[in-house]
């Protein structure tokens, strides 16, 4: 059903940036708009919104649906003139906004047609308003994240003598359902001593030897939405000294940059915190990412925690802080919470430990 | 390494189009052209091919790789302006030709730079070079049929008293990579009685009982390329009539229709053999969906074999033949093989009997 309080939120961003009409395009956004999941594939899919408030969606007659969610629905087909039938929709004389991710096969035809007086990329309007949760959705990623954290502890407990990071992460999803989440947010990141050095390294045959370094980056989904967290620990043996001084830079770098956030500060000094840390410590080229990136019903949902970043955070921000070092001669590590941002300060989703720990 | 022979199928079709220059942006068509597989996520990548001859790859840092592959690189990072950049290469007195899928978020800005005297979408001139399966292909994707045979019969074995059509579906995987594919090429289908008359059904905690039919739709990817075949069975019970004539109409469906493919006839020709076969036996109505669609290194590539489609059948062509029934009241049956059009007729890749099987 529409949600209108979220659909509010949007008719506000729209008229700030001077757009009275928009086409959503993004089955996400849809999501977020409706409650209704709808998969078009390679089929156009649209919600077309303006001041008169009366959503229209425009849906091809292959995923129709008998159900009423609040808006009027438009039927398309495989043979359907769509530029022509969104011409009895869109004011010509206005400009016309549209989703970043709005595919050209359907744009071209939109300027070749004159369909408005302009058209601008209006995703903002929606990205800024799904990037302030409401209660319903942090309850949903809070407990996306305690299944997380009961996760962890089994997918450790899976780590013995022999096993490969590909055997390892096949087991995930079948705990992860036993938890009572229905997917991954990502496909499983575990990796094994050099291996977690490569910051996008994936599950390979890898098998596993006494002091290797095991990161284990996943995240699951719980009533659409999701979760992430990533946790590095020791196989068998104590780690160098070296190794040891990298992991504890990078808790700290994790613990100070949360520690600060709270509403009103940009996101660029919460990524600067960690930095400062880790570059202080002789590691600042081996920290090759940015400290984290927004999520919600995507795993990454648009907006980031970057040197770039000058934008504010504010009450009902969800993004995660996974500051690492990659360096395949002492350690690769990263450690990765969620972090809320409340009222009077935050919340950290993640409660499962990030002490060393060595597996034995 | 630049695939040369695919580059000129390209360079050929743009040419007929009349356009001199194009941005190809969808990494599925770039890993065709050069052999590179690239994930870009969110961000720009894009090959721009003109009359020179000369592509020029526009990569973010972040992807960068040392390998050569027979392209220029140009860096681009988070903050290049890429409008700007691209200025540098595309002639703005010419058209310029851009992918299907290219995002608005690229596309709008080419347009507000008048970066080129018009975009078309040329997509076409890939998705036609794709069409036309190369030797080393027509090998990768026979024995991608070859596993999914195998595997098939693994799954058949599976079904046994009690089990869901979840807990079927989730060990797949597993026989697929024992088999030597890497992947899905789809997520799977399994379904189990009425289910199995919906033909987007997604596998449940629907339990087997006697006399359902069995439906499984699977494919899996072996070197890049893609397989897809359904078989239905029925579960430790003689079909009604009802069933049984429909279980023969899908198959005679399936077999006429393939039995006609060589080069020079018109897709909706085969289209419409199956569907006369369906619609005279009484079922027209219930077969609802195309008789089949182009696939490789997607398993939906671009092209289908439906009844709007007048383009003819040409030798290298692999498509799916899946003519289905969808009757709660007498059954669900679908059955899927894969064909290559051939010089002189047409090879099946798929072995997997069709004879009807009743599983003990």
């Amino acid at each position: 059903m529409l949600k209108e309080e979220r659909l509010a939120k949007v008719y506000d961003q729209l008229s700030e940036l001077g757009v009275s009409q928009m086409l959503v395009s993004d089955p996400v956004a849809i999501f977020y708009l409706t409650g209704k999941w709808l998969h078009p594939g390679e089929r156009f899919l649209g919600l077309y919104l303006n001041a008169a408030r009366q959503p229209q969606l425009f849906l091809n007659d292959l995923f129709r649906f008998e159900e009423e969610i609040g808006v009027n629905k438009v039927s398309i087909t495989d043979t359907t003139d769509l530029t022509a039938l969104l011409k009895q929709y869109v004011d010509p004389a206005k400009l016309l906004g549209v989703d970043k991710e709005l595919a050209a096969k359907f744009l071209i035809p939109m300027y070749d047609a004159k369909l408005s007086d302009g058209i601008r990329n209006t995703s903002l309007a929606i990205d800024n308003a799904r990037a302030l949760k409401d209660a319903q959705e942090i309850e949903w990623m809070k407990e996306s994240s305690r299944i997380n954290d009961r996760a962890m502890a089994q997918f450790r407990a899976l780590i013995r003598e022999g096993i490969t990071e590909k055997e390892a992460a096949s087991q995930f999803l079948g705990i992860y359902q036993s938890l009572g989440a229905s997917a991954y947010s990502f496909s499983p990141i575990v990796a094994f001593g050099a291996n977690s050095a490569d910051p996008h390294h994936m599950p390979d045959d890898t098998v596993i030897k006494e002091g290797d370094t095991v990161l284990i980056d996943v995240g699951c989904v719980y009533h659409d939405y999701c979760s992430d967290m990533t946790r590095t620990f020791f196989f068998k043996k104590e780690p160098s000294a070296e190794a040891r001084r990298v992991y504890e830079l990078v808790r700290n770098a994790n613990e100070s940059a949360e520690e600060m956030c709270r509403p009103g500060i940009t996101l660029a000094s919460i990524d600067k915190k960690a930095r400062d840390i880790i570059t202080e410590g002789g590691y600042g080229p081996d920290f090759t990412h940015r400290l984290g990136h927004f999520i919600g019903i995507q795993d990454h949902d648009f907006g980031d925690v970057s040197q770039a970043n000058q934008n504010l955070t504010r009450t009902g921000n969800i993004f995660s802080i996974e500051p690492g070092i990659y360096n395949a001669a002492a350690a690769g590590v990263r450690i990765e919470d969620l972090v809320l941002i409340t009222e009077d300060g935050h919340e950290v989703l993640n409660k499962y430990p990030k002490e060393l720990q060595i597996i034995e």
